[in-house]
C-alpha cells in the first residue's frame, strides 16, 4: 500500500511590489508536501494572520528579518493543528501556534521558539493571533514598557490607526489604566466603534478632518498636551503628535503604515526640533524583543478579557486564495481590528 | 555729595530675525543702571557666551523657555565681579556665574539658582561659561545620562558639530570612556584639530563631501554602525546618523544648528521607519534638567582636566558691541570650541 500523496497550496511572493502592493505581486502555488523525518511532525493550518509588517519584509533591504524571497512562500503567524507526528512531544491533534502562515500544510521539529502548543479549551484557538498572541502583547508591551504608561495615571494617550488589531488594544489598556485616550482611525463607523465599544474618550476621522488638521484635533480635546503617543501611523499623524507633546512626553514607534507604500521618498517630521525643547523621547520598538513579557501578558490580558473589559473585532476573509486580498484591506483600512484569514477546519 | 551716575550699554532684540540673524536684528542700548535696594548687589560683567539655541530665544513661541522681548535686553550665560554689595552673602569682589549676558551691568539679590559665586583660583574664570558650566555639562550629561554610553565599553559614537563648544566635549569623554569616535565639522583646520588634539579616531569636513555623503562617510569608517549619535546639527545630519545606527542604538538631540535659520518649513528625516526596525531610541535633552550632575560633572571634568585628557579651544571675541557678531559666527562656524565675548576687565 502506498501513502497517499498529500499536496499543499501557498501563497508566494511573485514580485516584489512597488507602492501600493497589488495581487499580481502574489502566486497561488501547489507543491507536493515531502515525507515527515524522524522527529518532525506535519501541521494542517486553521488560521492565518495578515500584517502590515510583512509589507516592510517584502522589500530587499536589510531589517530585523530577512527579507522574504521571490518565488517562496511567504510567512507569518498561523494557527493550525498536528494531523501526523515523528516527534514525541507533539502529538496529533494538538493545535500549534507557528509562523509558516500563507500556505495548507507545513513541516516542524517544534526546536526553536516558532511553534508553540495553544490550549484550544481556553479560548476560541484564532485568538492566539490576536487579543492573546503578538498583537495584544504588541500593544501591552509598547505602552506599558516603552511608553512608560503609569497605572492610575491621569496621563493623555493619542493613539493612531486606533482601531486596527494592535490600536484598539493599547487604547483599552491606557483606558484600564486610568488614561485619557484619543484615537485617529479612517471611518466614521470606526469612530463610534472606538466611542461606544472600546470606551476611549474622543475619536476622529482623519479621513474626514484632513490630515492637516489632526494637530489641531488633539489640541481641542487635550489642550495641555498629551503624555503619550502610541504610533502606527507615521507622517503626518507622528508629525500631529509632536507638535502636542507634553514637556517629557514619549512616543513608541510601533508602526508607520502610511509609509510602507510610499513610491516617493518619504518626508519626515518637520517638527523634531520640539523633541529638543519638550525633551522627548521617541523610542522604536520591535514586539519579538520582548518575550519576557508573554507571561505578565497573559496574565493580565485573561483577567481583563474575563472581566469584560476588553473588546475587540475581527475581520475574517475565507480561504488561502484571498490571503493576499486580506493583506491589501490592510491599507485600505477595510478591517476593523484583527485581520484574520481561515484557510482551514 | 551725590552718588557718580552709573551707565551700562546693553545689546537689546531690535526685531525678530527672519532666517539668518544680522546685526541690525540687535540694538546696542545705554540705559542708567538703578541704586541697589536692600538685599542685591551689582555685577559687572567681565564674560558672556553666545550659544546656538539663543536664537530659538529670538522666536515668539512657547519653548522651555520665555522668547526674548523685542527692546528688551538680551540674556544668556555671563561671568562678572561684584562691585558693590547690599547683601550679606555676596562681598564687594566675588566673581559670580549668572544669565545676565549681552550687558555689562546686572543687579541681583542672590535668590533663584542663577547666581552661582565661583572661584577665579580654580580655573580662570571663563572656563565656568565652557568647560566647567553647562557647556561642559551639555556634553558630559548628554553622552553619559541620555546617550548612556558604557564606560570602557567598545561603542561607536558620531558626533556632529564635533569641534563646537558641546561636540569637542563629548567627543572627548567617549574617548575618555574607550568609545571609538567619528566627528563631522566644516573645516579642514577643525578636523586637523578633532584628530590631532582631541584625539578621536576619524573626522571629516562635511562641507568638502557634501551632506548627501555623510551617511557613507560614517558607514566607510564604522561598516557595523554606530551605537551612539550625539546630535547637535540635525537635518541631514540625523538622517544619515539614522541610516548608520546598530540594533537599539540611541541618539542624544541635544542641537539642530542646521535648522535654526531656516526659513521654509524643515524636512524632518524621511528614514525614522528605521527606528522601529532597528528599535532605536531618540532623546532630546536640555541641560537645565540636570543640574543634580552638576558635582559629579565638576568632579569628573576637574579630574580629565587635571590629567590633561581634555583639551578645548575658546574664540573670543573683544567688546559687547562685537556680540551680535560673535552670536552670528556660531552659525557660520568661524568658532572653534567656545565662543566668547570679553566685554569687561
Amino acid at each position: 500500500m502506498t501513502e497517499e500523496r498529500l499536496f499543499s497550496r501557498e501563497i508566494h511572493l511573485k514580485q516584489r511590489p512597488i507602492g501600493m502592493p497589488t495581487e499580481n505581486d502574489f502566486q497561488l502555488v501547489r507543491i507536493e508536501v515531502p515525507d515527515l523525518k524522524d522527529g518532525e511532525f506535519l501541521v494542517r493550518n486553521i488560521w492565518m494572520s495578515v500584517d502590515p509588517y510583512m509589507r516592510g519584509r517584502m522589500r530587499e533591504i536589510k531589517s530585523y528579518i530577512s527579507p522574504f524571497q521571490i518565488g517562496n512562500p511567504l510567512e507569518g503567524g498561523c494557527v493550525g493543528q498536528i494531523i501526523k507526528s515523528n516527534n514525541n512531544k507533539f502529538t496529533v491533534g494538538d493545535y500549534v501556534l507557528g509562523n509558516l502562515g500563507w500556505r495548507e500544510y507545513w513541516i516542524s521539529d517544534g526546536s526553536g521558539s516558532d511553534v508553540t502548543r495553544i490550549d484550544p479549551n481556553m479560548a476560541p484557538i484564532q485568538w492566539y493571533l490576536g487579543i492573546l498572541g503578538l498583537t495584544g502583547l504588541t500593544a501591552y508591551m509598547g505602552i506599558l514598557k516603552i511608553a512608560q504608561l503609569i497605572d492610575n495615571d491621569n496621563s493623555t494617550v493619542f493613539v493612531s490607526a486606533a482601531a486596527g488589531a494592535v490600536g484598539s488594544v493599547a487604547c483599552q489598556i491606557a483606558k484600564i489604566k486610568g488614561a485619557h485616550v484619543i484615537g485617529s482611525t479612517g471611518s466614521h463607523e470606526k469612530v463610534k466603534w472606538l466611542l461606544d465599544q472600546a470606551g476611549i474618550d474622543h475619536a476622529f476621522n482623519y479621513k474626514e478632518i484632513g490630515e492637516t488638521n489632526i494637530s489641531a484635533e488633539i489640541g481641542k480635546s487635550y489642550p495641555d498636551g498629551i503624555d503619550i503617543y502610541f504610533d502606527n501611523v507615521g507622517g503626518k499623524h507622528l508629525e500631529a503628535a509632536i507638535d502636542n507633546m507634553k514637556t517629557f512626553g514619549k512616543i513608541a514607534l510601533c508602526g508607520m503604515i502610511s509609509q510602507y507604500n510610499l513610491t516617493s521618498i518619504p518626508t519626515g517630521p518637520s517638527n523634531l526640533f520640539l523633541a529638543i525643547s519638550n525633551r522627548l523621547k521617541l523610542q522604536g520598538f520591535i514586539v519579538r524583543d520582548h518575550y519576557d513579557m508573554l507571561d505578565e501578558f497573559h496574565t493580565d490580558m485573561s483577567k481583563w478579557i474575563g472581566e469584560g473589559k476588553m473588546k475587540w473585532r475581527e475581520t475574517v476573509i475565507e480561504g488561502l486564495e484571498n490571503a493576499p486580498k486580506a493583506f491589501l484591506y490592510l491599507f485600505k483600512g477595510e478591517n476593523i481590528g484583527k485581520m484574520l484569514v481561515k484557510i482551514g477546519f
